[in-house]
């Protein structure tokens, strides 16, 4: 199997290339390209050396799959010419997410509609992946009617700049009066910052209506009414978010705890009396959809509150493409 | 007027000394009280010395009004002792804030319904006070029929021991290796808990419980849905809230930013294409409640979406407590 990755060095690509070598990916051959600055350059990742590669070179490579992780601009431009040469593109930017001729995938909801003949393959917003692996389930068994999610997304999600920032202002770097490159508009250090992505004329950020429509496009369903809140907060190692929802049969708590212990990628964390409940300091690193905080809403009919945290650079990102890349191996398709 | 605090050296009675300064507060004398250890110990603020008494010394100095931010054992013996005595008591803990027969006052919205006879006075939980003044102003005009809501809250509201394990894990100190005292079950530093306040049967934390119920007492309106999750982020400067409200009426979006703008003690901050939006970084040391991202909510009928930020040791606690003293004293009922 002949894999590329373009946006290597970024951090979803060095994940990628970590979880190629932990899920013991069958790639003999591995090529990875990066932005323009980086070409021809040595790159050692888990002691091993690559040589970073122009995506031309790449696509001369006779590629199985590629997987893309390089903003959208690069995968507006170059999908299609892997595509074109029969190389199947996994995209993690938000590209080819909405086409109507693409499918959104996540391997457990989602992944028996690929065909062979999809060779352009979209992987979704990271705070979408989780939302859904714990919404699809009830779903399917108490049909949701209404969900209202607020996030708390991990600094990561922006990429290394954000890092370098936050470490700055760790350190004590005052935002407003030293020198330093700054990726946020604000000190990230101890604030919040209710702005994920640039905002739209609605009031909403691009965020917040990728979490919206992503979550409809994934599950199938038009029907599902959603409204979300983005928010980044000073953390590492994932994403949280605080859900409402509200399904059209009233749902039995025991069921739910029930439905999501046995969904495949999904760790129930819920012994509130015990402190047991998700974290992103405890997701870092971990490929699973962690639940936890599963109360009924007393306020409201048919609902519930629950609380859902993952590694948005694994599940998020890196760990749903490689899957999809692996469900395409495991039906022949590539 | 003579004014007497419990629990001066904590982090809302250092805040409160600071606001009667501030605030120009009429307090002749000022008397301080706090925990066993301090008492008899000098104490400065401000450049101004004051010796810790006894709560036993401050029964003796025939005080007006004792602001109480000692916690609610402290306030369910001593409370009662200075109401007996004529003394008023403004008690920032939860121990009479659902008495029937006592009153939870925010000024600006309830504060009318105050007595002469109300000898002992409940000053609201932080993360309700900065909801209800967002809250009410709206519930009069379209009237509230949900509420879903959700915190960010700052370490300072679990006081100054917070502060310490926050900066600790802030220099490298780790968790499960070193010691240091630890006064939240995990770390705080780069982590996300959803978990303010202890955890009851039912699945919801105290923290919670108290933004639900309050809620209802200080609006007055028992009809009102409302659920929340509670959430502590490493944050310094106050507390966040996403919050999702129904409302009876359809609601102009307009008109809704004409009815904050004009609330007292409310400043609106939503130019999200500008960047302006509420965040705790900028309302530390304020006495206002910012609130933006208002916003349609397009998924539901009569719903919107908005951002509510304050600092929890301000109008949240100390600022609430001392606008209550301001008011009893200009109805001239101390």
């Amino acid at each position: 199997m002949k894999l590329g990755i373009v946006g290597a060095t970024g951090m979803v690509g060095r994940v990628m290339i970590d979880q190629l070598e932990n899920l013991n990916f069958p790639s003999d051959e591995l090529y990875l390209s990066a932005s323009e600055k980086s070409i021809g350059k040595e790159f050692f990742f888990r002691k091993k050396k690559y040589t970073i590669l122009s995506i031309n070179e790449l696509l001369s490579k006779s590629l199985h799959i590629v997987l893309f992780s390089a903003g959208s601009d690069v995968s507006k431009q170059w999908a299609p010419k892997f595509a074109e040469m029969g190389v199947t593109v996994i995209d993690n930017s938000s590209a080819w997410r909405m086409d109507p001729n693409k499918k959104l995938i996540v391997p457990e909801i989602n992944g028996f509609c690929l065909k062979k003949t999809d060779k352009i393959i979209a992987n979704p917003n990271c705070s979408t992946i989780q939302l859904v692996m714990i919404l699809y389930p009830l779903h399917l068994e108490y049909c949701i009617d209404r969900v209202v999610v607020s996030t708390y997304q991990s600094i990561t999600g922006t990429g290394q700049k954000a890092l370098n920032q936050f470490n700055k202002e760790k350190e004590g770097f005052s935002y407003y009066e030293d020198e330093y490159e700054k990726i946020y508009p604000y000190p990230i250090f101890q604030n919040v910052l209710p702005h994920c992505d640039s905002f739209l004329d609605n009031g909403y950020t691009i965020e917040e209506i990728k979490l919206m429509k992503e979550t409809k496009k994934i599950m199938n369903d038009k029907k599902i009414s959603i409204t979300a809140t983005s928010a980044r907060v000073p953390v590492i190692g994932g994403h949280s978010e605080s859900v409402n929802i509200t399904f059209k049969k009233e749902p039995d708590i025991n069921r739910i705890y029930e439905i999501l212990s046995k969904t495949k990628g999904v760790i129930v964390q819920d012994s509130p009396k015990e402190n047991i409940y998700p974290m992103p300091f405890f997701s870092h690193g971990k490929d699973e959809v962690f639940v936890g905080r599963i109360r009924k809403d007393y306020s409201c009919i048919n609902s519930l509150n629950l609380w859902i945290v993952a590694d948005n650079l694994r599940k998020g990102a890196a760990t749903n493409t490689i899957q999809i890349a692996e469900l395409l191996i495991e039906k022949k398709y590539v």
